[in-house]
């Protein structure tokens, strides 16, 4: 039997079509989950197998997506290190980290403390659903860029003057959440998650030496120890453009891509086998005329080498269904070979 | 008797060394501004010419900036539009502009009605400043962000979603500031402002055919009024690595750069006569030593063509003024040729 098509593509094979999922398919943006919303707080639906699997069953049932993605917060693995974290709505951290004395108080828990409700979402999710599902979690830069600033900022002030002021605690901080994020991801992979995509939301804050010494080595390590079990690895740096000369230095089968630039001037620079995205998920706030060229613009671009259709950010709330069934119906019915 | 060090260099010289002023260089990091805010709310310092200038002043009194930058809010000449504003502590719209009906109600003031407070400000300083004056203002694209949106967000996307929805509208309201800013930065210029800086503070959320749709072409009308003022006009995007290769097209002077490339390597992409930046302002939180190193690297990027020293972004309030004070230093002790 053959392999099924976003896995083959992942693996950097060039398919008849591009497989398509969007980022936060599972979420506001269906009636049926605002439905499930009103009944349960977020944490209740992250925390709580059957309805973690159910959330993320949804999108599947209704565009007929490719690949499911795993419902669940970033921020999952950080309470079991012993970090307190409120949501108001974005995640607020009681005590942001400044200081080595409270890097070296945080835990580095156990594979199986670590959040036992997402392996056993995992395998609810395997049994139900007929498309690969995919794990992720947070780069440890990004994980450390909230722990550090505590809550949102606009550029992270404090993240970027922690790794000026207190190289040696980010470097230990970065240390542990490598540790915490490979035994999480690991945990997922060996319950059934087919792929995994390391978010490095906020890679884009920073220069390139900075990137190469706080986030890549980091980054290479959750990597490898993914590659020895198998999956394919999917990296997504928002607003990077910049840190894509570095990117060939990553080991991965995929990179993400915003909808900064078309993905035919970021293949040769990234040097990965595949490339996700990159359709600017405002397009899909436009009238159907525009969602159709920027949808086969994006295909054009993305035709030359693997390809998988995704957003280059999340889906906004503000997004139709309906703008999103056109999408992918445009994506389903293209052949991307010979080229249309 | 020779132009002043800024002044030439913003004309494309490569000078004997670099002249140096910082974003936000007047404001909170200075314990003489924030005596100064105790007894006045930043509106009555803004609006106020006499205290505008004594804020204007500051930073070239205490560390010998080679230029001034007015101190004014990037919002100013908004609300004689009919557009209501309010401070908590960043800008909200009242009622964000979301349809034709209410770009089409905006007013186009004339010059002396949109900020008569700020002329008169610059006549002041000129008066008492040793340096020259940089008056500056928003981009059109990217005062219509914080109007659309109404405030603000971490991608902007109400204003992405409102491009594509409404592209007609999107056009009207752009000409409409795109007029008003051409009249309130040739009055600067009247008024003594002897450069202006652009501000297109948001124009990194959008791909390249995004800006050159709904940014480019407005930029280029109010720099075309400024040259036939005969100031050297500097553009300013943040985050905007995948713009670059567009900014060839827009007919300016100088070219402000954030931290996160090098500005040997953007040099010969955008092509303008100098470059400015582009030191991470979060290196001034980093010990001496680090400082040291970052302001050296700056300057070592930034030879081989005109080039002004400042930061890639501005000031944070959290930065001492004794590591200002360094970096000033060592930037007017450093010759440029040859290479030390």
């Amino acid at each position: 039997m053959t392999q099924p098509l976003i896995l083959r593509a992942l693996r950097g094979e060039d398919t008849e079509r591009a497989p398509i999922w969007f980022m936060r398919q599972a979420g506001r943006v269906l009636p049926e989950y605002r439905a499930l919303k009103e009944k349960h707080s977020f944490w209740e639906l992250a925390r709580t197998p059957e309805l973690a699997c159910e959330v993320t069953m949804q999108p599947i049932r209704r565009f007929g997506m490719d690949a499911a993605i795993l419902f669940q917060d970033i921020m999952t693995p950080l309470p079991p290190m012993g970090v307190d974290i409120a949501f108001s709505p974005g995640p607020v951290i009681a005590e942001p980290i400044r200081t080595r004395a409270q890097v070296d108080a945080l835990r580095v828990p156990e594979a199986d403390e670590i959040a036992p409700f997402v392996p056993e979402a995992i395998r609810l999710i395997r049994d139900a659903c007929p498309v690969p599902l995919l794990g992720f979690g947070g780069a440890p830069l990004t994980l450390a860029t909230y722990l550090v600033e505590g809550k949102g900022s606009k550029d992270y002030g404090v993240l970027r003057g922690f790794l000026r002021a207190e190289p040696e605690a980010a470097h230990a901080l970065l240390d542990k959440l490598t540790e915490v994020s490979i035994r999480y991801l690991s945990a997922q992979v060996e319950a059934g998650a087919q792929a995994i995509q390391l978010f490095d939301s906020w890679a884009g804050l920073h220069d390139r030496a900075t990137w190469e010494t706080f986030s890549l080595p980091y980054n290479q390590r959750v990597m490898q120890a993914l590659k020895a079990l198998g999956v394919p690895r999917i990296y997504l740096a928002v607003h990077a453009a910049h840190l894509y000369p570095a990117l060939p230095q990553l080991d991965c089968e995929a990179v993400s891509v915003d909808w900064r630039i078309p993905l035919d001037e970021v293949r040769p620079v990234v040097g990965a086998p595949c490339l996700q995205g990159n359709l600017d998920p405002a397009d899909l706030l436009g009238p159907a005329s525009h969602i159709d060229a920027a949808v086969r613009r994006v295909l054009a671009a993305g035709r030359g080498g693997a390809h998988v259709f995704n957003l280059g950010h999340g889906l906004m709330p503000s997004i139709s269904p309906d703008a999103i069934q056109r999408a992918v119906d445009i994506v389903k019915s293209t052949p991307r070979y010979p080229a249309p």
